[in-house]
C-alpha cells in the first residue's frame, strides 16, 4: 500500500483546487491533488465566464493568465431589461472596475495545463476518497487507484471537492451549521457557436420569466431561460429554446438574435447555502464544498478564487511561522461570502418570475427597477457588487 | 335640504385633507372639507412625527410651519441595531439633507388652528357622507349633520379620507386594481412623558423582535416593539413594556431608558397596500386612501404630504386652464409611492424578526447590515429614502 506525503492534500481538481495548488507551488508550498473524476470530465463542466478583478489579480499570482489576458473580453457595464425597456449599469463609471468574461472551463484548462507543464501531481480517478485524522495532527487521505490502495500523509487538507464531496460530509454533524434557500425554478441553459446578441450580458425579467444573454467568446453564446423544477432539458427543441427566449428579451435585442445548433443544453437548479464554519482543524472548506449561491451575478467561481486565495496566504503564513491566517480563514472568508450571498440572493429575487409573491412582490421587482434607474447610490451598490467587494486579505 | 357649492370638495380632515385645503386657499381655491369624526377625534390619534423636506416645504408654502420650525427637532441621522452593535447613519453626510422630528398630532393642530383663524369651512361629524357624480362633469357630496341633509356640489372631489374611507370604496369594483402586503406581526406602541433615550431615532433589530425608539419632542417619547398580531395592548403592563424593550436594545442604550407611566399604548398592524389608478375623472385620491405602508421609516404622512402637494398644483393648474396637472396626477403620484413602498417593505423586512424565513432569511438581514456598514453607496440609498426621494411637480 504505497504511503506519500506532502504538505497539503488538496481534494477537487475543479477551478479552486487548481488555483490553490498553482497559488501554493508560487509560495514554495508541496501540493497533492487528489480527484475523483478524469481530467476529461472536469473539462466539460460548463460554468459561469465573469471574473471579478480579484479574481483576475489572484490568476496573475499563479502565473496562468496569459491566454485570460488576451482572449478575455473585459466588461465596462451589464445591462438589465424589464420587459420592453433596458438600462445598462455602468460598472466602470460607478466603480472604475470592470469584469472580464473568460469561460471557467478556459480558466481550468489554463490551470491544468501550467500543472502539468510544472510537473505537479494531480490524481485523477481517484476512488474511495477517504479524509482523515483533520482534528488532530497528523491528517491523511486514502483513495485507490486502479484498484490499488494510496495513503497520503500531509499538513493540511483542503476541501475543494464541491457540495457533494466528501471534506464537509466527513464533519461531525454537531460540528457544522448550513444554511440554505432553495429557489421554486431552475435555469435552462444553451450553449451555441453563435455570435452574442449584445456585447455586454442581458439580465432579462419578464411576464415569462428570467433570461440571461451571455457570451464565452465573440462566436459562442451561453443563454439561459428560467424554467420549472420539473422540466427536463430533452423536451426542448432548440427552435422551442430560441423562441421562448425570444419572447423575453426586448424586442429590438430579439430581433438582433442570431440561433444556431446547440453545443450543450441542461437544466441547474438553483440554491443559496452556507456551511459554517469552514475550518475544522487541519481541514479547511473552500468554494462549493462550503457554499453554493444562485448563478445570478456569477459569483460562484469569484468566491471559490476569493477562498482559495485566503487559503494559500494563510497556509504560507503558516509555514514562515504564524498561525494567524488559518486562525481567521474561516471568519474572513464568510465575512465576504455572507455579501456575495445577499447579492446573488437579491439579484435573484429581483430578475425571477415568483408567482408566489403575488401582484405585491411583482411591483417591489418594478419599484426597484425604477428606483434603480433613478438613484446613482442604487446603481453604485449593484455595480460595486457585481465588479466584486474587495478581498481582505 | 340645504344645497352649497365649492370648488373641491375634500373628504376627510386629517392631514392630506388639511394640507390640501391650506395649499388650495393659498392658490385661491375654493375648498369645503367634509369630516366623519369630531376634531378632538382627529386630534386623538397618534401617528408617524418624521417629517421630508418635502413635507416641511409644503407646510411652509402653506403657511403654516411657524410652530414647526420653533419646536421640531431636525435629525441629521437616524440609527440601526443589531444586537449589541448600533451603526449611524450620517443623513446629512449622505445626502446634505435631514429629517425634522415634529408629531403628527402637532402638524394636524396647527393645520385645524389656521384653517379655523382664516375661516375656512370643515364640516364635523358628517353622517352617512356619500360621494356622486364623479365620472361625470358634476359632482357632489351628501351627508347628514345632526339629522340635517346636507349636498355640496363641486368640481372635483378629493378623496383624502383614509384606508377605510367612503371614497376608494365608491369607485367600481373593476376600475380599481388593488396590491397588498399583511405582515404577520403588529407594533405595540408606548407614548410616555419622559426624555428620550437618545437625540435621534433608534430602529433596533434583535432576536426577540423589532423595537423602535423614537420621540415627539425632548420631554415626551415613543418607542414600539413588534409583537404577535393576536396579541392585545391590554395584556402588557407599563413595567412589562419597558422590560421587553430593553431586551431589544443594545445594553448601553438599555441603561440609559427613562421609563414612565404610558399615557396611550395601542397595537397596529403592519400593512403595505396601494390602490391603483388614484384618479377616477373628477374624484382623486390622495394618502391613505390609496396607499398604505407599514409605519418602519414613517413614509405615511410624507407620502400623503406628497399627494396633496401633487393635488393643489394640479387643481391650481386646471382653473388656470390646463389639464396637465389633473391627467398626470395619478401617475406622478404613483411613481413616488412605489418607490416608497419598496423602502418601506425592505426596511421592515431588514429590520423586522420573520420566524418564517428560516435560518438563512435571518443571516440574510445580518449580511445586509455588514453590507450597508461597509458601504458608502448602501448607507447612501438607505439615507436618500429615508431623508425621502424627489418631488417631481
Amino acid at each position: 500500500m504505497p504511503t506519500t506525503r506532502t504538505q497539503v492534500a488538496i481534494i477537487g481538481a475543479g477551478p479552486s483546487g487548481l488555483l490553490l495548488g498553482a497559488l501554493l507551488a508560487r509560495k514554495g508550498v508541496d501540493a497533492v491533488i487528489i480527484e475523483q473524476r478524469s481530467a476529461d470530465y472536469v473539462l466539460g463542466r460548463i460554468r459561469a465566464g465573469v471574473l471579478e478583478q480579484v479574481t483576475v489579480d489572484l490568476l496573475d499570482e499563479a502565473g496562468v493568465s496569459e491566454r485570460l489576458h488576451a482572449e478575455g473580453l473585459p466588461h465596462d457595464g451589464v445591462n438589465l431589461s424589464f420587459g420592453s425597456e433596458m438600462h445598462r449599469i455602468d460598472l466602470k463609471a460607478l466603480t472604475n472596475k470592470h469584469v472580464v468574461v473568460y469561460g471557467q472551463t478556459e480558466v481550468t484548462r489554463d490551470l491544468m495545463d501550467a500543472r502539468a507543464a510544472a510537473g505537479l501531481t494531480t490524481v485523477y480517478e481517484a476512488q474511495d476518497v477517504a479524509v482523515h485524522g483533520f482534528d488532530g495532527s497528523q491528517p491523511s487521505v486514502t483513495y485507490t487507484v486502479n484498484g490499488e490502495a494510496h495513503t497520503l500523509q500531509c499538513d493540511f487538507i483542503a476541501g475543494c471537492d464541491g457540495y457533494h464531496g466528501v471534506c464537509r460530509a466527513s464533519v461531525p454533524a454537531d460540528a457544522v451549521q448550513t444554511h440554505e434557500k432553495v429557489y421554486p425554478f431552475g435555469w435552462l441553459g444553451v450553449l451555441a457557436d453563435v455570435p452574442p446578441v449584445a456585447h455586454e450580458l442581458i439580465y432579462a425579467h419578464s411576464e415569462r420569466g428570467f433570461a440571461l444573454c451571455s457570451m464565452r467568446s465573440e462566436t459562442r453564446s451561453r443563454y439561459y431561460v428560467q424554467c420549472s423544477l420539473d422540466d427536463q432539458a430533452s423536451r426542448w427543441s432548440d427552435d422551442d429554446f430560441w423562441n421562448e427566449l425570444k419572447r423575453r428579451l426586448p424586442a429590438d435585442v430579439a430581433a438582433n438574435l442570431v440561433t444556431g445548433p446547440s453545443i450543450e443544453k441542461s437544466i441547474a437548479p438553483l440554491r443559496s447555502f452556507v456551511a459554517e464554519p469552514m475550518r475544522f482543524g487541519r481541514l479547511f472548506l473552500a468554494g462549493d464544498a462550503a457554499h453554493i449561491v444562485p448563478p445570478t451575478g456569477a459569483k460562484g467561481l469569484n468566491l471559490a478564487a476569493g477562498d482559495v486565495g485566503l487559503l494559500a496566504r494563510a497556509l504560507e503564513e503558516h509555514y514562515r511561522g504564524s498561525n494567524r491566517g488559518i486562525d481567521t480563514y474561516s471568519q474572513r472568508c464568510l465575512q465576504r461570502v455572507w455579501k456575495a450571498e445577499r447579492f446573488s440572493w437579491w439579484f435573484t429575487s429581483l430578475m425571477h418570475h415568483f408567482p408566489e409573491t403575488g401582484s405585491f412582490g411583482q411591483r417591489m421587482q418594478q419599484a426597484e427597477l425604477a428606483y434603480l434607474v433613478s438613484s446613482d447610490a442604487a446603481r453604485t451598490v449593484v455595480a460595486e457588487n457585481y465588479v466584486g467587494l474587495p478581498l481582505v486579505m
